[in-house]
């Protein structure tokens, strides 16, 4: 037991989902905040909206392949996205420590602009808070944001049965890899760079055949070994996952090698897992593949039920073993 | 101008407006963020939802009269009321500093909780982030939230109209005179306590007569100054104040005289203007009077038209003047 909060706290791994278990679901009494999805799914008059928000506190500010801003925006549609949602409307409180440059402050702005002009997404209503100098680092942003989720789609884990297969997107840990190496100053011949970006094309794309997907979810904070945890957990089914089909492209293997780092723990900022049918699996990746974003999409492995709640992982070298959630913080302030 | 951020672009006065003007609203290019109302009212199939954000970075986190977690709970809903919308479900961003004290944190969870029960509201989503020690100060919260607007209620600046009465639902300045006494330890025979509540009960009342009220604005960060401002502004018209009919209780008095501070500046958080048509005027504030807590509830001035966009208060002696925007940041982080 703990009686100060720790950084692992802000992890999203392990202890967050305690945190969260045992404070805020314990006392906000939600039935729709206990289904612990990426966006709450609320019914108003005849609509089914998507509602989630999320808090940026990311160190540096600006990194190659984006900045604090294009992950505020990015990092709450996709949230959405993987709700099967289309993303309409967000707020953006904003955080600001006396004495943060302009400068910074528009480009952030402008970053934020075009992020959301980019999904079709209206920034309706904000709120900016200044407090003084060493009571903030510098910005942290506060986006939530609503979307419409069409009638006929229903994603939730309690969809998933064993059989389904475990997809991924893309390439795993570039964002958090970027993020690290730049604060690092590691310097490599090619540069890393995050992967933030919007992902309502791909969901909606697989979407086309929403009998079919089950479930998804972005795999942000605590990487997709998190992620699947989660799954597999709210699933109460096992996650069989194939390590050498899981995508991971050759620099951020060998910078994980140099650095000590697990790709499977890495934060992403613009990929997801999706659960889909048996039948469905193939023509999903295919239609993935088809987006510049989804080229390489790929099948990572299945679901069973031999030890409900888990994630086994079977290795290069063939052996099988229990992959844990996210222990600790070895990053934080990833996003 | 200025090429860093300063605590009063914070303030919720003058400069507060000029960097949203100039920056946000440039960029973000939202017609919905351009009317500039507490919520934003968006249109969605046949609903009309009004969805606002606030942050919350008050110092110190509890105070007589509540807590951070109180105020943002009803900070947001106040939002949603005074744009005539019913409150159903909240966000809640939580940003931690590592070291922060788990007990601190259950008490502050618990006033949420209590809070949202009270008016009805479901916390359905949020976040939680954690920074490293220094990096923030002990905690701060974003809170989102979701209403529906009854399709008879259509509240804009626009409709204020000149002869129009101008209404205060209570007596003013509390909050911002305990927060500062707090800090000072400034002690009194009354203490002093936050009017930290929710709105909606006395919005829902005058809302009775929907047709006969123009708009509502709760008076918080700036004051009833800087709200009255707003208004007078975006209905391009002149509020004009009977400085004798603000509703002030004695203690507020005291020791704003005492303290030199302006109670027209000081934050409230459960006091609103309410602009109607002349004719409801002195019914509206017997239906406030009627509830516990409108027992204060007074008409303090009237629309004209003799100075666009200024308010013009007639002070106790008799003599007019303009009351400008609050300017400056006389106690940062009050909410």
């Amino acid at each position: 037991m703990y009686d100060k909060i720790e950084l692992a706290h802000g992890s999203g791994g392990r202890k967050t989902q305690q945190l969260i278990k045992t404070l805020f679901q314990n006392k906000f009494n939600s039935p729709i905040l206990d289904q612990m999805l990426d966006a709450a799914i609320l019914e108003i008059n005849e609509s089914r909206l998507a509602f989630t928000t999320d808090s940026f506190v990311v160190t540096p500010l600006f990194f190659p392949g984006g900045d604090i801003g294009k992950l505020a925006v990015y990092g709450t549609v996709n949230d959405l996205a993987v709700s099967g949602a289309i993303p309409l409307y967000m707020s953006a409180g904003i955080l600001l420590e006396e004495g943060f440059l302009l400068k910074e402050l528009q480009q952030i702005v402008n970053s934020m602009a075009e992020a959301a002009q980019s999904v079709n997404v209206q920034i309706v209503t904000g709120d900016t808070k200044v407090v003084e100098k060493g009571a903030a680092d510098k910005l942290y942003i506060n986006t939530s944001a609503i979307g419409v989720v069409p009638k006929h789609i229903h994603l939730h884990p309690d969809g998933i049965r064993p059989g389904d297969a475990i997809i991924i997107s893309g390439q795993i840990g570039e964002h958090g890899l970027a993020i690290k190496a730049r604060r690092q100053e590691f310097i490599m011949d090619t540069p890393l760079q995050s992967d933030s970006m919007s992902l309502v094309p791909l969901t909606q794309a697989i979407l086309e055949a929403p009998d079919k997907v089950r479930c998804m979810r972005d795999a942000t904070r605590g990487g997709i070994a998190t992620t699947l945890n989660e799954l597999a957990e709210q699933s109460g089914l096992t996650f069989l996952i194939e390590e050498e089909q899981i995508p991971v492209s050759p620099v951020v293997h060998g910078a994980c090698q140099i650095l000590g780092l697990d790709p499977l723990y890495l934060a992403n900022e613009g990929k997801f897992i999706a659960i889909t049918a048996p039948e469905y699996a193939k023509a999903a990746v295919t239609t993935l593949q088809g987006l510049a974003s989804g080229k390489n999409a790929r099948i990572i492995g299945k679901v069973i039920n031999d030890f409900p709640g888990a994630v086994v992982i079977k290795t290069i070298l063939g052996a099988q073993r229990i992959l844990p959630m996210l222990d600790g913080d070895p990053l934080p302030r990833i996003c």
